[in-house]
C-alpha cells in the first residue's frame, strides 16, 4: 500500500479524543504505511498515545488546537465560528494537501458544510452526498446514498447520486457494473414521487450505468443491488431503521440475565454448533460499518458515527485511506466528464 | 366480546383461499363470537373449510364471486374494472352494513382507493391513512401512521395523522394520552422538511396530544414513543426496512445447515436457557405484526400483507375485529369534532 497521511479530527464524536486517539492506534497498527496528523488538544492526546509503541507514535503529529466546533446554536453559528477549530483545521490540511483525506466523528452538517466550502464539489456535481456501505445476508456489501446531505432532490441529483455512487462501489467494492436500484415503496412504474421516476427514465437512458428498477425497504439487505440510490431524507431513515434493528437484535442477544455456569457452557457450544449463523450475524453489526464518506468532492471525507466505539471509528480512518488510495474523487471527476447524458 | 361479522376478501393475497380460509378458521376458533363473510370462488373454498367443525362453519357465509382485482394493467384500470370482484363486494359488504369490517391481502392501492370510494372519509379527514403497530425491544407496541397511503404529506395531514394515531393507539393499546413523536433525521428544531417542522409547530399547540418531538430511524424499535407520524413514503420505507431486517435475522437463526440430533438437542437446552430471549425475538417476528389498517375512513378496513401466512393472516382478522369492537372510526370522527386546531 502506497504512503499515505490523513487528517483526523481528534476531538469529535461524543467521546472525543478517548476513542478517536485509541482508534488511531489500531488502524495505525494494521496500516503500516498510514500516517496521521491529529487535530485537537495536545493534553488531552497526548496521554492517550503514550502506550502506544514507538514505531506507532512516529506516525502521529499532533497540531494542537484550542477550539472544538459548537452546533447548539445551529449550523450557520458553527460555521461562523469556526476558525482554529479541530474539524476546520483538520479539512483544511486536506486543502493544503498536507493530508489526502479527512476523519471526523463531529456533527454532521458542520463536516458537510465546511467540506464543501473548503473543499468545494467536483466541477458538474450540483450535489455532493453522504455513502455508506451496508452488509447484505449474502455476506457481500452493497453502498447506499444519499443518507442525509439533502433531504429533497430532483431527477438530475439522483440520477448523480447513482453514478457517483456506480463509481465508488467499482473502486471499494471492486465490482465490475454494479447492479444500480432506486429505493422506492413499490417495484411498479408508477409508485412513489416524481423525481423517482423521471430518475429512473434517465438512468435507463445509460447504457453504461446497470440500472436494475426500484427496490422497496425489505431488499435493502438481500443483495439485489450494488448501489442503492435514494433521496437523503429517505435514506437517512432507512439507514438509521437497519442500525436500530440490528442494534436491538444485536442486544438483545447479548443481555442475559440468567448468566450462570450452565449458560456460559452452553453458549459456548452454540457458538460451536451455530458457528455460521453467528459470522454472518456479525457482519450486519453496525460497527464494522461505521463511516458514511462526503462523495462529490475534490477530496474524500468520511464522517464516523458520534456514538462509534474505537473499532468503529478505526474502521473510518481504513475507509477513508481505502477511498483516498483508490482516488474516487479524481474517478468521479472523470466519469462525469464521460457521461453522455449530463454532458449533453 | 361482542357478536361481529368481518367481510372478507377470500381471494387476496400471494397464495388466496389455501392462506385465507386455514386463516379464518383460526381466527373463528379464536374468537367464538366472530362470524365470517368469504368472498370469492366458492369451488376453491368449500374443500378448504370442509376439516372445520361445524361450530365453524356455521359462522361463515361464502358469497360466490368468480372475479378478482387485477391491478398489473394499472390501479385505475383495476377500480374501472373491479365490479363483482371478491374484494369490491367485500367492502360493499361494509357498505351495506352486512359487516362491521373487512379485511383483504388484495392489491393495497386497490384496496385504499374502493374503499375511498365506497366507504368514505370521515368528514374533515383529509387523507385517509395506512396505520400498523410496530413491536418494540421493551416488549409494548408503538404505532406508525401513514405507511404508504400519502406519498406527499403537508403539515396538516401530519398533524392529521397524529391525532387519529393517538386515538388509535388509546384504543388498541389500551394507552392514556399516548406520547407521539414525528419521524425525522434528526432531532434538532431545523431538521428535515418544513411539512414535518410545521407540523411540530401545530402538535405543540394542541395541549390534548402528548407530542414528545422528533423520532429518529434507529429508535423506531425502542418504544419511545407510542404514535410514530410520517409521510407514506418514509413510512414506508421504514416499515419495510424494518420487516426485512427482522426476517433476514430470523431466517438467519432458523437456516441450519448444520442438522444434526447434537443441534437439535442444544437447540431445545438454547431455548430452555435463553428463554426471555427468544421470546422477546419472536415479539419482533413480523407475523404478529401484519395487518396494516386504513384509518380516517369510515369503516375499519384492514390490509394483509400479499405474503402473509396463516397465522399472519389470522392476525389481520382479529386486529379487524378489535379496532371495529373498540369503534376507532366512530371515536375518530369524534375526536376531530372536538379539536380545536382543526375545528377552529
Amino acid at each position: 500500500m502506497s504512503r499515505l497521511t490523513l487528517a483526523l479530527d481528534a476531538m469529535g464524536g461524543d467521546i472525543g479524543p478517548r476513542i478517536t486517539i485509541p482508534a488511531s492506534i489500531l488502524a495505525l497498527e494494521r496500516d503500516p504505511t498510514l500516517s496521521l496528523l491529529l487535530f485537537g488538544d495536545r493534553q488531552q492526546i497526548l496521554p492517550l498515545l503514550s502506550s502506544a509503541p514507538n514505531s506507532i507514535r512516529q506516525r502521529c503529529d499532533i497540531v494542537h488546537c484550542a477550539r472544538v466546533i459548537d452546533s447548539r446554536q445551529g449550523i450557520s453559528y458553527a460555521l461562523r465560528h469556526s476558525k482554529e477549530t479541530s474539524m476546520r483545521l483538520a479539512i483544511e490540511a486536506v486543502q493544503k494537501g498536507n493530508a489526502q483525506a479527512c476523519v471526523s466523528a463531529g456533527d454532521t452538517a458542520a463536516l458537510m458544510g465546511l467540506s464543501k466550502i473548503l473543499l468545494q464539489p467536483l466541477e458538474g456535481i450540483h450535489r455532493p452526498a453522504l455513502i455508506s456501505t451496508i452488509p447484505t445476508v449474502t455476506g457481500e456489501r452493497s453502498i447506499m446514498l444519499d443518507l442525509g446531505a439533502n433531504v429533497e432532490c430532483d431527477a438530475e441529483n439522483l440520477y448523480q447520486f447513482a453514478l457517483m455512487g456506480a463509481i465508488f462501489a467499482e473502486n471499494t467494492l471492486n465490482l465490475v457494473y454494479p447492479r444500480i436500484a432506486l429505493l422506492n415503496i413499490g417495484i411498479e412504474a408508477v409508485k412513489g414521487y416524481k423525481s423517482i421516476r423521471d430518475a429512473a427514465d434517465l438512468l435507463k437512458k445509460d447504457t453504461a450505468l446497470n440500472y436494475i428498477g426500484f427496490l422497496e425497504g425489505n431488499f435493502l439487505l438481500n443483495g439485489k443491488a450494488d448501489v442503492i440510490v435514494t433521496d437523503g431524507f429517505a435514506g437517512n431513515v432507512a439507514l438509521k431503521t437497519l442500525e436500530g434493528a440490528a442494534k436491538n437484535v444485536i442486544s438483545l442477544l447479548k443481555s442475559d440475565k440468567k448468566k450462570s455456569i450452565l449458560s456460559h457452557v452452553f453458549g459456548y457450544l452454540i457458538k460451536y454448533l451455530f458457528k455460521d449463523k453467528y459470522q454472518r450475524l456479525k457482519q450486519i453489526n453496525p460497527d464494522q460499518y461505521n463511516g458514511a464518506s462526503l462523495i462529490g468532492l475534490t477530496s474524500v471525507v468520511v464522517k464516523s458515527h458520534g456514538s462509534a466505539n474505537i473499532e468503529a471509528f478505526a474502521y473510518a480512518i481504513a475507509d477513508a485511506a481505502l477511498q483516498a488510495r483508490r482516488q474516487i474523487p479524481q474517478k468521479i471527476f472523470a466519469g462525469l466528464n464521460k457521461n453522455e447524458i449530463l454532458m449533453k
